[in-house]
């Protein structure tokens, strides 16, 4: 019985190893899986993020409009490659883990049939005892019960080395596989976060690179109302024929066709920027769903 | 009339301003607290996946275990970062933008006031304007509706001049904290994700340098259950007093005691482990809830 219980240790380390990858992997994947989905969620969020921003930007002055599409341009861009993660995470890591299902019944199945061969064993060892036990001197009836045991023995001998040859295979499978997926994922991630570095490092300089007093300058301009034509000077007399002046508008003459030589760059800047803006969305439409 | 409606013209220009404010810093508001959120969420999945590495590290051979700890311990590394991403999205993104609801109401305020005095000047010269067509001959009415004028047109351009300042800080004020927070967003965003591709690199070393062959070997010394003493010879005889031998166990007496010194380093492991993994637990909870 010592060799049978040994074996069946030998068994139990087996099924424990099946039972874990089947537990574990069926974890992994769920979560993992779930994990994906977040991103997923987290990328829809940033969408929603640049299409404010490009909306937002274009009710701004030049300078300000262009740093805003710049900066959306740039979000859009890590979310392509967010895009990129999350397809590459379920095909390099949810698939595969998924996999694992039709492998371990297999598995278990050699294990199942295993164990019914191992019972028939012990319950001929069974047999034969009790014949000892109950009848020592029918020696014809303890020789067959012996035979028994012996072809019981070799059946389960061979189907040990059956399974013990499955495991293996099953073990050795699992752990490349572990050591794949696992390896995948970290590659899928690492990449991911490098190239948002890269894009983040490129949106930083265009925020930097940002003139506020370019753009405080064409606010002070419009809120002026450079481009009306009106009387600078100060309501001084009470001529009722004349439209009441007053020292609203303070500004110079130059300053004024500075600002209408601005205005024409507005307009100008308008079209080619919003050819830009179609572009941008939709290339985030197309990567993205 | 001209100037009152090209001052009208600047009002709503301040008006514009403080209308596109209000609404896109909203939405900058609630889209960067929601993309916090589902980066929290994020975290929490990567935070179950950890916990399961873990768990599942213990149930295997002293290699994937070391393995699988260290990649956990890595993964968790980088959901601590994820955390502080999410504080300092929190305090230098989110409360920023929070914080204009008050700065806009204000302004709000101050233009409304604006608006009542304007339309006092209006009214007047209507006024005015009536007296002039239906008695041209009252001079002292005229004159004093003149007067009524004056003030109302002092009092708008005195007001105007309030206005322009306290919009003109506000832009000023609205473009600085612009540029600041999303400057700041994407310094958050850029530190975390180099923080990232540090931590998932070490990780993929620890996957690279995984010995899956050693490990095999254990899984394989175990299934045969190599501790358990039996002989090796196979069945060939039927003496009935001798327990059942076959040929299950084929290894070596020198792999066997070998076998035997690997599962010492396995219970030495095991305290010195465990003590690391109280460590690890203990931190991420500590950094994260």
């Amino acid at each position: 019985m010592n060799i049978v219980l040994s074996r069946d240790s030998g068994v139990r380390v087996m099924e424990n190893t099946v039972t874990n990858a089947e537990k574990y992997f069926g974890q992994f994947c769920s979560l993992l899986a779930a994990y994906t989905r977040k991103t997923a969620r987290l990328r829809d969020k940033a969408d929603q993020l640049v299409k404010q921003l490009i909306d937002f930007a274009n009710t701004e002055n030049p300078e300000l409009r262009a740093t805003m599409r710049d900066l959306a341009e740039h979000l859009a861009k890590v979310q392509d490659y967010r895009q990129a993660e999350v397809e590459r995470l379920e095909t390099k890591v949810i698939s595969p883990l998924k996999f694992y299902g039709t492998q371990i019944k297999q598995t278990r199945a050699e294990i199942k049939k295993f164990k019914h061969i191992q019972n028939n064993e012990i319950k001929q060892l069974e047999k034969l005892e009790k014949l000892r036990q109950k009848s020592p001197s029918d020696r014809q009836m303890i020789s067959q019960a012996e035979t028994s045991v012996q072809r019981a023995s070799v059946d389960a001998s061979r189907t040990t080395h059956q399974l013990e040859e499955t495991v293996d295979a099953f073990q050795k499978q699992k752990l490349k596989d572990l050591q794949k997926i696992f390896s995948d994922f970290v590659t899928i991630e690492m990449v991911f976060h490098a190239k948002a570095v890269e894009v983040y490092s490129s949106a930083f300089q265009t925020l930097e690179n940002y003139d506020l007093e370019r753009d405080l300058q064409d606010f002070r301009d419009k809120m002026r109302g450079v481009y009306g034509h009106h009387d600078t000077r100060p309501l001084t007399n009470t001529n009722p024929s004349a439209s009441v002046p007053w020292s609203f508008a303070s500004q110079s003459a130059q300053s004024t066709v500075q600002s209408q030589r601005k205005e024409e760059e507005v307009s100008e800047d308008d079209s080619s920027e919003e050819a830009l803006v179609e572009d941008l969305t939709g290339q985030g439409q197309g990567l993205h769903k």
